[in-house]
């Protein structure tokens, strides 16, 4: 059986790479073949999983310069069922893919709003009078170069292979460590692995509210390796909080938080357990 | 004196209309005029207090729908000696604006991506097909209805005025109760209000770290109305956090909090001791 992999495409995307990187891990150490399937929106990709198009779904979900992804985050607590099987991270070194020959002939550069942004300082500092147009993807950001002259992209350096397309500069990162966590997600549940997603509401403006739920963890000396809120979306000021923690659901420290937790949550909805896969940006895993 | 405040422009956003709201509230309490400098990001509206070529900016800070402003957060935490003197809150009623007269005309779509973001929803059941294209602001999007006939731009009802284009769609929010926060920014230090905002990064990754410094405020019955969380940008799951509580610095409990938080943080900035205007969608303040 060939397995269907949900992605933010076209290809060229760093999403692309991500959901390389787990298919040859998929056919190294399973035996499994894949088919990689592109979609135009993350919430469609995820959707694709929850209506059973696809097997998995990879979507990015936090970066190391501009932070969480937020509709992924928003997208896994409104579909039912979806769990996170694995977590991908893919050091993020970007490009500016160009037709012309000097900075100086650059009017205007596309990009992703996340990929502009890890490399605004740079930008501004080497580009400072270009105007930034954001486009839904990195790779899409490349359709510009066909029709525009005086135009940059800035997408990775397989995307130029790809689309064949010359690198103008090759490294435009504002920080050299610039990472992007991704997730696979699919319908299995989860029950083993080195770190446990959640997320949570809480009863409002009651002192405490937030750290009651979060103390659940720290009495027992579990880490927590990430927090995040979102808003309900009814209300201002009303807020979902989305926490990673160290843990497998096998772990007693774990499964006493876990019965705990429900005391001081309204809604509570366990996102998976999973182990991280380490890859380079060539798109091999390590 | 006339007083000078920046604000992500042109005249026509809603941050526009935050900021008139804010000098209405200066003439009108302190008899104190002012006069409004549109920016072209929040970047260079809260740069330009820093550098005092402002007296005061007008800065998104989260929205109901759509969650945290992250530029505002992050550039607060870079910039020295930033101070918040007030909030504002501010119903966002979004309209789509278009020169054709039927919805089968419009093929794309132009606007901020926050408010893409917060009508994507309605976007999805009425307009199925249309290409949706981000903009550096609401008013800026307006620019391509003069040049593209078969578009439409999400603004607001003010910009449909000054601008003189119809509104096709009066009513576009995904959530009805859909408010976006606003901070006006200075460097006046305050010392005496309802909220206190501050900022701080914690010692990484051991089992509490977060937990600590929250249960401070917790241990003390002090409401915590708000926490984000922020990359360092210099390592991937290395976090700043922002919190927001009800309190003022005048009251001993906050004090004592405040005195006891730098035991288990790294860096710690407060940024700001403010009470909140709340204003209607006109402009006028209640």
């Amino acid at each position: 059986m060939t397995l269907s992999i949900a992605y933010l495409g076209p290809v060229g995307t760093y999403t692309e790479t991500a959901t390389l990187a787990y298919t040859q891990w998929l056919q190294e150490t399973q035996g499994k073949d894949s088919i990689l399937c592109p979609y135009p929106s993350i919430a469609q990709t995820l959707q694709a999983v929850a209506t059973q198009e696809a097997d998995f779904a990879v979507v990015p979900v936090e970066n190391s310069t501009e932070g969480s992804v937020t509709i992924t985050l928003d997208t896994l607590w409104q579909l039912e069922g979806l769990q996170i099987q694995k977590a991908l991270v893919l050091p993020i070194h970007h490009c500016l893919l160009a037709t012309v020959s000097s900075l100086e002939e650059i009017k205007t550069v596309y990009s992703h709003p996340q990929a502009l942004a890890q490399c605004q300082k740079t930008l501004e500092s080497r580009l400072p009078t270009v105007q930034l147009v954001p486009t839904a993807s990195t790779a899409e950001a490349l359709q510009s170069l066909k029709t525009e002259k005086n135009s940059g992209a800035i997408a990775s350096s397989r995307a130029s292979q790809l689309y064949n397309l010359p690198i103008l500069i090759s490294y435009l990162n504002d920080y050299p460590d610039n990472c992007t966590r991704f997730w696979v997600v699919g319908l299995e549940t989860t029950t083993e692995g080195k770190y446990l997603s959640l997320g949570f509401s809480t009863p409002a403006n009651e002192p405490g509210a937030l750290v009651r739920p979060l103390a659940v963890f720290a009495q027992r000396e579990i880490n927590l390796t990430r927090i995040e809120s979102r808003p309900t979306k009814r209300s201002l000021g009303e807020y979902l909080f989305f926490i990673d923690i160290e843990g497998s659901l096998t772990q007693s420290p774990v499964q006493a938080a876990l019965e705990e937790l429900p005391k001081y949550t309204e809604v509570l909805k366990i996102f998976g357990n999973y182990d991280v896969l380490s890859i380079q940006a060539t798109g091999n895993n390590k």
